[in-house]
């Protein structure tokens, strides 16, 4: 299964992590949920990770839609994007909704997942342009 | 594939959700993100649906492990759960973590996953409990 699009880039990861929210908000999700991992790892186990941050990525109307079709879809949302540093480069990382369908086994979020998809896919499009 | 686990409760939302909060620190987990997704849908859609928040359930521990085994398992983290109002009753939902072995096809995650998967049926045994 797919589950994931991604792009590396030889930006540095904070001016990574801006240009990330600006392509994700240029195609109307706000970010609903941020994790800092390599905070978390560091705070609570005393371990060093390069750089690393999960960012929750929500339409409110797909979602909508979506919970419209599959109660439980919560469990599942918001897409996570993750931003992580890999040496001199910056990785990008974006689930692929099409997981959805494939995780709950309902065909109806077929649509829905696709719809989603491409709007990730046009913000993984603006990151590569400007890279 | 099976995705998640439930248990549905007599006890009101509010008094749910400190009750979950309760029995996933009870096995470790921090809570590392929390999306209300009926507030979102209401400040951004101006739907209203009934309470509904998910909670972002992390083992640092197991988190460390599943990302030496899988660069980019942060798309699949943290482990949701899902505290939702259903009438009079209060619905509560785990995601399986067997999902990120499926998802990611990747069979070096299946131990790990098992080990969170019997953390998160603990906590539910727990609510369960005091059902």
């Amino acid at each position: 299964m797919s589950y994931a699009q991604n792009v590396t880039l030889a930006t540095p990861f904070a001016d990574t992590l801006v240009a990330v929210r600006e392509a994700l908000a240029g195609q109307g999700f706000g970010i609903v949920s941020e994790v800092d991992i390599a905070a978390t790892l560091k705070n609570k186990l005393g371990v060093e990770i390069q750089p690393q941050i999960i960012l929750g990525a929500c339409r409110p109307d797909f979602a909508q839609q979506a919970l419209a079709v599959e109660a439980s879809i919560g469990l599942l949302l918001p897409c996570n994007v993750v931003v992580r540093s890999a040496g001199d480069t910056t990785i990008v990382e974006m689930i692929d909704p099409a997981m959805l369908v494939d995780v709950t086994g309902n065909a109806g979020l077929a649509g829905i997942a696709g719809e989603v998809g491409s709007h990730l896919a046009a913000a993984m499009d603006v990151l590569r342009a400007g890279a």
